[in-house]
């Protein structure tokens, strides 16, 4: 089997939170049920074409923001920290790829820093022949947030965000799934308007607005929490690529999402 | 800092053999104290820009043998076996990692299938701007024998051994330390001829004809033993790249030879 005879795929990229595989308040605390689970619901959901990205959580976050990884090299001391975040990602990520793999998927991890370089923050050059290879086979790949070279800064963060809007462009995907630790997104911000309602379908231009009047991301979170996701989102939806916000912390939604049932989360569309 | 500020390396190339931090006999049994032994040799080396490259042992060998990963895609249930594979290379190489971060060494590891393509089982292929950036700022990748996709295979298996020989070549390296589990080159091959003397200089016309003279690879290693490292050294010696061989299972050998003293094994050089 040649490479060329293989078909071209409709790609559903599926990003999992590090809020929902991990538990942002500890250290390295991964919720290894949670994987569990969800490496179950995406064997069962059976499906072709697919991408999974997951974020750092704490395994990502703690190292990140304590060497000041995201504003690039200021310092030798941080290439340790560097070393230690990158590392710390590919533990979680191991944990992903076991729990997927016992599960018998096919998944291959696909390590972002040794074939993504940034320039100022944001993607520059993308390696993706392996990755659609991989994708063309039938594997699943597996993608995350992770410590990248930067042609300005030296080094900085790739959020497991970014990565979900330039391989949803670049595949241009047939939908994206975002799994979160919350119900979805309400049209405004629920904390600071008590008016704020649950929004079970937004447009783009609903979007921008909400970008405005959501919550900025907290310290804790280095790559921008939801405003950052509704950021690096506008664009991809902006190309008619709709977006499915699910609460992936509750069991079958993402197994749902995935088979394209209704979740009761929130649905991005262009119009 | 920009990355252009960067001053040019002269690169040293170390391979440790998965036959030295894994037990061949067993199934993924890594040689924790040696992995750690090593770490400390390389950090109280302490050189610049060295790149370590290490290979699979009973991580890498044993599974890819199962489901002839190395000869490429024949039927469908081979992709749980590639991923397999790559994952117990990834859990390898995690070993490896937190060990010579815990010894204060700033290493990144570097997938090799998230940046090679190989065709008929040799890089077609090579995305290393990541990899570059990250010896010019200090780090030390870790690369390491992997699964990989391949253009005319769909997919196959990317000897440690081909990679140091791709990399020397495409960094123009100063010297190459292959680090294996026996003392170094005989003359011809010790099994076969009792007349067989230990050879603790070659050049490259005598190694051309300790080829022909020299064990074939044994069925359980996939990537070729010393026969496919000699292989794949050769067009390196004839770029003028001097090869030491030395054993990694003796302290301090591979320390000694990351400083430039002499360990007893065998040197390779062009004439």
């Amino acid at each position: 089997m040649k490479e060329s005879e293989l078909s071209k795929p409709n790609t559903t990229i599926l990003k999992i939170g590090g809020s929902v595989i991990t538990d942002k308040n500890g250290e390295l605390a991964a919720r290894t049920q949670v994987i569990d689970r969800l490496a179950d619901e995406t064997q069962r959901a059976g499906l072709k074409n697919l991408i999974i990205i997951h974020g750092g959580g704490s395994f990502g976050h703690p190292a990140a923001k304590e060497y000041a990884l995201k504003e690039g090299l200021k310092n030798g001391n941080q290439l340790i920290g560097f070393a230690e975040t990158h590392h710390f990602m590919t533990v979680l990520n191991g944990l992903v790829m076991d729990s997927l793999i016992t599960h018998g998927v096919p998944a291959v991890s696909v390590t972002p820093s040794s074939c993504v370089t940034t320039e100022n923050g944001r993607i520059r050059s993308f390696e993706d022949a392996p990755l659609r290879m991989l994708v063309k086979m039938g594997f699943l790949p597996v993608l995350y947030g992770d410590t990248v070279v930067d042609t300005q800064l030296c080094f900085t963060i790739l959020s497991g965000d970014q990565l979900v809007s330039a391989l949803a462009l670049r595949f241009n995907a047939e939908r994206i799934i975002m799994g979160v630790d919350v119900d979805g997104l309400y049209n405004a911000d629920p904390k600071a308007e008590k008016s704020a309602k649950f929004s079970p379908h937004l447009t783009l231009s609903e979007v921008r607005k909400l970008k405005d009047n959501i919550a900025k991301p907290t310290a804790s979170d280095v790559t921008g929490g939801m405003f950052g996701k509704i950021t690096e989102l506008l664009p991809v939806v902006e190309q008619g690529i709709p977006v499915s916000i699910v609460n992936a912390t509750k069991p079958n939604y993402i197994y749902k999402a995935l088979r394209g049932e209704r979740t009761g989360g929130t649905s991005i569309e262009k119009e």
